[in-house]
């Protein structure tokens, strides 16, 4: 094979050799400049504790404090020019600062090292994103919520392996993927919690012999207490690791609802329609609306586990304390962050809008024989039938039902009798979608009264 | 090419047409009769119920409660015999039971379906699952922590990029992985309190009509109370998804640990030396020690990170509620049990056991200047100077030694006082690796006595 | 927490102390029995060679020959008993060998070691693992074909964002699937061609001074020639790996069309009928279907990515040559031998057996105005129209027929002209699904005649 | 928990409601502009085969042309305006042509759709890329055999669970590397042979009705053919995926070769060092060299295994045809080339580039009696003693020489004899590591002179 010029794109980007191949690999400026809020507040706070115990004079903590804010006003309004050279946004910061202050600049990094700052930086910013994770999952709870209310009486088929299987009310429907939203809420807090430990002051992974005040920048910093051993501080990512798992999870939960709504969207089902604002029309077919936003929700999955399989297999079998490879952790996290942000957004968005079309939902849920299983459940209570034999005796209804093409409730008393005469007139309150939907009332059940009592439990938690 | 037979032990299984074929890859008998004991319970728990609120007699109760200790007995004593035509373990267990009792057993299906049982089932085991592993990592926490109090004070370099960066103890670095085993157990907790709801009532999907009384099912099953919505109780998988992500972690930390104790098991380190029990050796080479048992514990990371793939995987875009995508979910959750419950006694064993040559550490931790960041620190704390300049000043210092290829308190003090005035006698007392480490005593840092003090913290801790 | 005793199945298990956990994570035989027909070729290749070569004799060659087939039938019978403490099968083979025909069995060893011993055994199982995936691919393929054949005319909606878009032939959509499975089957024979290539010499990890004939074992074994450098030879597994990302591709593409089953099994949908075969029903609910075996195919995607990440993680880092995490290599590909060969044979079983509801696909095709497409390029052809201007006319059309809710083939000439006077009565021609697809005549298009000349090629190509 | 304002790069950006939500999950112009070359080379191809065959007019194929290649120069010069409205790059450069030439623009759309656009666009950047992966493997390898010629006869350790087992040369590790980059080429050869294929005239999914010349476009754009079925052209992502595991595979190998030199890198091992292009250094530790590149390159698998299984991920289950999931390939593949084509410069750089300290690795090689195997083989050679048996003798002699402390050879006959009478004074020719390696000549062995034969079939290959 002769070696053609690939492509244009990126072949040949090394020809410069390896001071090219090395920048190349190593700056990570293209991407943890996202970090430069984080990195300056962990400085500001480095500054003032070091002030604060007399290791810097109160006069440099002055101008630091005032040169990293004037740094941040330039990046803010993209006034600050970054660079490659100098690698990242830690040194990207302090140069300007050395340039801006003078010599106090040097002062600054007293007491501390990149493996501590990047450390506090990146803790700060996966809070942050968790925090915002939580409120847009109280968001797609409070929309679920509220069609739970207008449909807690809208029955739909309850289906298993996609096929109709028993009635139960759309607002049901939605609660179940309330408790999934709500799990998925739980882990973020739960996660958010356990990396609320500062690792400023950990230094470069042995701590340091200046009298700093830990417990004092993390509170600055607005963590809950500081990190307990120095060599764990700068080569943990658990941090990270597990904000992808709460992302993973939950997107394979939106991935659920997004399926569910491509499926429902087709005319087959025609049980929702999308607004205009999430779906693609086509300007040939105007009947035709594409479930974008749904299909695009869904796909986030893979995209996510990929993050999360990614960060697990770079940190396997990482000797401690620091390495390299732990700078391949940000661009996941910050990918993840976005993907999950905008399908929670999308899909809040389509739960909001889209049209619920119950005549189809019902006609679906009564078509079936789906309410054989009450009909045994009646045999079972009226006639005491061990509920193996009930579902004998119903199969041969069913049968019946089936071979005249009528439903279940148009079965005359005789014919059913005729087959069990257990069976009584009482029989044909349990065989209408509603009354079945209506008789299950255990705790969790889909029976409407229990749908609207479930959404006040849910509208009390989510103030929590 | 020819389609000459393949592998005998595989090709032309399916010569039988269809039915084998379904029964290959439908019955789940095989992997599922490990969940006997939690189905047996969980039958107890119902049957109980059913009873106390007067859906089933106490009569039968009490036939159904004979019969399920009678199969329990034979399946511990192994004289149950598995049959794949009853495709799982609820099925083997039922048609046995009818067999011993009769019709009653057809009562005990009353107000549940296979879809509640099975996720009964399993959270069960998971929470099980999730104990055992909590007392593992509690007993390598507390291995840990002997080995730490050991060597409080035995010095060994910390490194970053596997390159000696400054001097650390071993003790100090036994505390990292006590905090990432910490994190572990925190982690298998939170996760065992988000799964203790019950499933059992839910039934098919949609709860049932017949009064049953979940949160006495729910108590006498060991969980705190039942779930809250029947669609969700039968398709949730997140439980045991969760407990793979907590696997994924430990093992990915025990990962770490293992890559460690290859490398210091070289000749070329000769850091530690793990016991015969855990490493093999070579009939011709007395002296090798392969360290079989570390690298297998790191390659367990590589199947725990699998099985949490493969899940998040099938569950991706199922829509509710029960599909039979989810029968995949056991042999994962089983493998990584098996895996990481070796992995981490194995793990253990070698904390406990491995030689560790004190020695061989402080050579290494005195070599290649790593004392060089507290001369630096030096001249901060004593003389006022940046800590950037403090380095230049530092470099010079180190360039010296290296050129005349001694250590740095090595060097007479005319010739440091050469290069920078401000260095006096007093710097040689922060140049010997006692020094170093002992001088880091801010909160974290590796000074033998905030070693001591971090695991007396957390043998209180290890009780909670 | 208090440390409660966990599951049985488990917990516990390792009081005996550390021998009990080193066997359980060190011993290999409860899988690699499997290699046991592979281990034998192997060995009885390797003595041949010897004895040809003068390194053994020729007495020895008979007595390890006659040991070895003994060996094979006591496995092949179930008579052989299979040790732990002899931790593989290439122990327990030698051992016994050596219980049958004396030290003889001792030089059976020379110039080879275990590390290319389980190198050639399993490159062997792999190999036939491959042969028999490109068989059940071909069976496949041919499956689709004869379906492809008879329903080359059955006209079914075309979907995009499953919505119908245009008319497509039932048979043509089987040959998407042709050429998936087509492409899976030639990266297996890709796959097997680069492995094709014998370890069986390298030795512990140098080669040997012993005057080995490598040629001749590897064509003894029915390898095209012997690996060319020994490091790589016992430290590679990129034939595992490679097999593994050929299962996942297949089983992605086998999720595609089980996906697709799973929804035209629906009610809803109603294209095809599973037989009783491939899906369960209830004895309640007699018309209830279950895709079963199409769910399970579909999961099984998750499992054999799984593996994938699996082996790629452990491979991940590791030096050469042999180290022992490589042990995990093989779980992984026999539990993808066995779900791929599952799902291969489950999906033939259904392409072959489900039936097709024609009727319910060309209602389908026929809606929504899926021919709009067909009278956009009409006006294009005829009327010379820029594409994207006739599109603009056709929306129009589109929206008049809606909103009289009627097909686009019953509005009336003068109201098309209304519209646009280039609109002719030669367009009613294009307006039918049937003359939508037998236009479509592009090659690869969905034309009926293109798929009865596809199916010719592809009955062609397969007896390559 | 309070709804605290979050991270403020991403909070709130949604405020603005749904359209800038599903324009936020919708438009790919931000990542798929990097496809404007492949995208106007389709559309030229297009053009000229329209024209070709009667369906535009010649006049305006040269309106489209010219507007084309204009467009191309305003992207290629920064001076063309990307627009998000417009979504993606298809629309941004249709909408440009439009503004260029007026209606003429709209007629290049007949007869193809954006699904069968960008599937070809895709697969001419992948192909690109491979052709590019080619190239950089083809570097690697001549580096690798540079590096293995100069040290055909350097002994170092050949390592089996990092210890030293027998000594091998350093040409010989270097040639173990060039087979893994020699088969990853071939799997580049082998997948981009099976892409090239050009899905070109598939139209929106089922083929057109417009006497378009498919074989015409495909041999312009450099395909050898075209697609055989219109479907499974705009649904296919294959290519993709093997392009993904193709570098998933050569990644791992990549990771394989950067652990070994940061471990050798170590003062420790001191087998190589790193230039410093390819390593950072310390302001304060001028003898600390980080082995950086080699650390980011051993990352990279992480990141590409991510990708392998983003994608995989996206597509299971999707149903034919297009599904927008699939617009969520290119960001993986886009990345994947990125990193692949770094961490192949970065490894072909410092494999160049980084010195070679043979006398420790000959040190390390001779230490552990790591000839012991040699001393076996003579027993076996020389004397006949079964290969077990030999075994034990020599675990007798290296006994010995462990208990005094010396080498092997420096053990006199008299004692050798002691143990065994067989072994003769020629035993000292085998016992050097010079010896062993020069010994071990079966084909692929370590032996200098088979190093250099199979430099030389490397560099024949090479130019295939």
């Amino acid at each position: 094979m002769t070696r053609k010029p690939g492509n244009e794109m990126w072949g040949g980007r090394f020809a410069q050799g390896p001071d090219a191949i090395m920048e190349g690999i190593n700056a990570s400026i293209d991407f943890d400049k996202r970090l430069y809020r984080e990195d300056i507040a962990g400085s500001l706070a480095h500054a003032a504790m070091l002030a604060e115990n007399g290791i810097i004079s109160k006069e440099d903590e002055v101008s630091i404090r005032e040169g990293l804010e004037t740094i941040r006003s330039e990046i803010d309004s993209g006034a600050f020019s970054f660079s490659r050279e100098r690698e990242d946004i830690h040194m990207n910061i302090e140069a300007r600062l050395a340039e801006l202050i003078g010599p106090a600049a040097g002062r600054l990094h007293t007491a501390r090292s990149r493996n501590d700052q990047v450390a506090v930086d990146f803790r700060l910013y996966v809070k942050s994103a968790l925090v915002d994770v939580d409120a847009a999952l109280t968001d797609l709870i409070e929309a679920l919520l509220t069609r739970a209310q207008e449909h807690a009486g809208t029955v739909m088929p309850g289906f298993t392996h996609l096929q109709a299987a028993q009635p139960v009310t759309f607002g049901h429907h939605c609660l179940a993927y309330v408790e999934m939203a709500a799990r998925d809420r739980s882990r973020a807090r739960d996660a958010l919690r356990r990396m609320d430990e500062s690792p400023l002051g950990a230094a470069a992974l042995a701590g340091t012999g200046f009298p700093i005040d830990r417990h004092r920048t993390a509170t600055e910093l607005g963590f809950r207490e500081p990190t307990r051993n120095s060599l764990d501080s700068v080569s943990d990512r658990d941090f990270a690791i597990e904000f992808l798992a709460v992302a993973a999870m939950t997107a394979m939960h939106l991935s659920r609802l997004a399926e569910e709504i491509v499926i429902w969207s087709t005319p087959q089902f025609s049980f929702v329609q999308l607004s205009d604002a999430f779906s693609t029309g086509s300007s040939i077919m105007p009947q035709k609306k594409n479930p974008d936003a749904a299909e695009l929700v869904r796909a986030k999955t893979g995209r996510i586990n990929g993050s999360l399989v990614s960060l697990l297999t770079v940190m396997k079998g990482l000797p401690l304390s620091y390495s390299k490879d732990m700078q391949e952790d940000k661009e996941q996290v910050f990918d993840t962050v976005d993907s999950l942000s905008l399908a929670l957004a999308a899909m809040t968005g389509m739960v909001k809008d889209m049209a619920i079309n119950a005549d189809k939902m019902r006609a679906a849920a009564g078509a079936g024989f789906s309410t054989a299983t009450d009909l045994a459940d009646f045999l079972v209570r009226q006639a005491g039938l061990p509920f193996r034999e009930a579902h004998h005796v119903t199969g041969r209804v069913v049968a019946l039902a089936e071979s005249r093409k009528v439903a279940l409730e148009d079965l005359p008393l005789a014919d059913l009798q005729a087959i069990d005469v257990r069976l009584t007139d009482e029989v044909y309150s349990v065989l209408s979608v509603d009354a079945s939907v209506a008789s299950r009332k255990s705790f969790g059940g889909t029976a409407p009264e229990n749908v609207v009592r479930q959404i006040a439990y849910w509208r009390n938690r989510l103030a929590e």
